[in-house]
């Protein structure tokens, strides 16, 4: 039995290194990127204009100007105008190129039109040059990294990469996992249970949470034989990358996970760690980098694991190295009875002093998956102690996005 | 011009009623609930056995008894057996139902096995009747409700439905939104823009948000030809439930949106907040309760609109009135130089005092989307003061899940 640590480190030394694909830049939500992204031109590409207005020399202003001829209308999408002479202007539209020899655009709330004779005076005593244009390069010049690899991609990065024109992205292909849950006491959803069986839940729960990473998953069901245990595995094996597998790692009579999986070549890393719930998860890595994740089969265990360990070892895998701790304080005192690192269900909320509270959600065990209904979060509680005080603060583990 | 909390509640008015589907369990991530769902049994259905061991009647270990005949083993997943007699036990196994008169679990770890004359020795001075045995509904008894109505729907809601034999549930129906960008300056990802033009890319960032709520919408673009934008605008109303636009609402010659949504029916509801960015916002609600968020075209202007007016008011129309409002701290001295409320680009972090951290990401206006790459939030600092202190606490409107 090892610490929570050092299972994380051991899981952490069997990252995946996946290859990349090409896909289409409106499906790339949730993906990793995998290249560099750069500026095709320049951000903005031309002078632009930020309000509309009319667009003059400052220097005329500077020199007491304060009425402009209206020589024309720049507008947005027209190719850019000049200011001939001294003493003129052009209306200017948002998002258009700031006029050739204009140095600054004052918007229409500080200007007086005079339609009929085609002037605009201007009712500001002071403005600074450049005011209101976004001036050419500012944000970024022609060629600069916008966006690195490893990034995982939302909303703003499709943005800027649509901007400077990629269509596609390189992104990291999707590895292949099967999900497999074991015990003869499981009946399918549609199914109605023998006074001795329940339905599978937990697969349906962890294929929902691969979907965040664009990921579909394979499902499959084996019983508690041996033979049958077998000769499935090692197809699934075959045709997976990854295995997620949820109950038969205890140390019931029936439980023929480990030893089938050592028997495919799935080298054991770790078996049993000091946590609860989980403490059964059972870890291997066969040849050619089949990597197995056998959690113990109780729903809230198999949900703690999932995303404690699964999830940060699949980011990396993925690519995306962006570490991102969360922590929480602890909202009023708890006390556990074990020696074990205790993941704490909790539901979490930001107070009026901007404090991100936990607040304990203790649920009847291991078994009682309705109460991950009022949760989102574990609060990883250390074993050297069995009593934690209200305000102290701990590793947050969250499970929803909302 | 109106203050931000008008706008939110002239939003908030026109919320949608929308009908609701019946959808594969499978498929509901990120769908709104609209169906109670209840327990077709108690959760869990019986006396569950929740570790490996074995099962004896607490009545003869308090009689003192503490070697036990082991006369079979209950597996999971098979029927219920039965201790018979004083002095047995059975061997059970996680995930089983506990044996008729059997009310404790002593767990392999605190027990000798003699397998040789089927005899067990419990290795314990103490412990409590129905310990390791997960009692009969418990959790949830037959018929409870589970999950309310209105739930966004994350794993574990799908976990629980299948599990209490929900293979489809009811989820608002998705109404269909059109994303609408206009302006002459726009041409698409695959095209090389002339000096005076950009690519379109506010309509991608929309689009890859709306997909969060499992949403497909249609994309469009308009230029800025009254007519044009007349005939089109008029098809896309009829065919749409929601329009989303993005440009053509400030004060420029080609701002054709306002004036032609008001011909087609359109009534403005608003135009113009009292805010940076985002001024000159305009909503207006037509018949048939067509509903048009008409968003400024500069790309940090229509994002934070979508994200501080739009995400709230479809929530509500999805029929999810949860409230999550979130704070954040300012992590240093800012001060701004306006008077509309001022929604600054944040980066935010939980410090270790699970506090949660706004840094301030200023960026070069509402032009500059390549800044939104790294912010992750807005921090909406009133418009009362110019001067903002470190320490104090605002709104915080998140946009990405990371």
């Amino acid at each position: 039995m090892i610490e929570v640590q050092e299972a994380v480190k051991i899981i952490e030394d069997s990252v995946l290194h996946l290859p990349s694909v090409k896909i289409p830049i409106e499906k790339a939500l949730g993906r990793v990127l995998r290249q560099d992204v750069f500026a095709d031109a320049d951000f903005p590409p031309f002078n632009r204009v930020m309000m509309d207005g009319i667009a003059l020399r400052f220097k005329d202003f500077e020199d007491g100007k304060r009425d402009f001829k209206i020589i024309g209308i720049q507008a947005a999408g027209s190719p850019q105008m000049k200011l001939n002479g001294s003493g003129n202007c052009l209306e200017v539209m948002t998002g258009a190129v700031a006029p050739a020899s204009a140095d600054v655009v004052v918007p229409y709330e500080d200007v007086e039109i005079d339609s009929e004779n085609n002037m605009a005076t201007v009712q500001l005593d002071q403005f600074q040059k450049w005011k209101n244009i976004h001036i050419k390069g500012s944000d970024k010049k022609k060629g600069e990294l916008l966006i690195e690899t490893g990034k995982l991609i939302d909303s703003p990065e499709i943005a800027v990469a649509a901007s400077t024109g990629y269509t596609e992205l390189a992104v990291t292909k999707n590895p292949s996992i099967a999900i497999i849950s074991t015990g003869d006491e499981l009946v399918e959803i549609n199914q109605k249970p023998l006074p001795h069986q329940i339905r599978r839940s937990n697969v349906h729960a962890i294929a929902t949470e691969l979907k965040r990473f664009g990921i579909k998953s394979n499902l499959f069901h084996f019983n508690d034989e041996k033979v049958v245990l077998e000769n499935e595995l090692k197809k699934v094996i075959k045709s997976h990358e990854i295995l997620i597998m949820s109950g038969g790692v205890s140390k019931g009579k029936f439980d023929f996970v480990p030893e089938t999986l050592e028997k495919l070549g799935i080298r054991e890393r770790f078996h049993r760690i000091k946590q609860k719930p989980g403490k059964p998860f059972w870890f291997g890595v066969g040849e050619n980098r089949k990597v197995v994740f056998a959690f113990p089969g109780n729903p809230v265990s198999t949900f703690l694991c999932y995303h404690k360990y699964f999830v940060p070892w699949l980011k990396k895998s993925l690519g995306n190295y962006e570490v991102n701790i969360q922590k929480a304080i602890l909202s009023e005192n708890f006390n556990t009875a074990t020696r074990l690192t205790y993941f704490l269900q909790v539901s979490t909320s930001i107070n009026e002093k901007g404090q991100l509270m936990a607040i304990p959600k203790i649920g009847q065990g291991s078994g009682d998956h309705a109460n991950l209904l009022i949760s989102n979060a574990f609060l990883e509680l250390p074993g050297d102690t069995f009593s934690f005080k209200k305000g102290e603060v701990f590793n947050l583990i969250s499970f929803r996005n909302t």
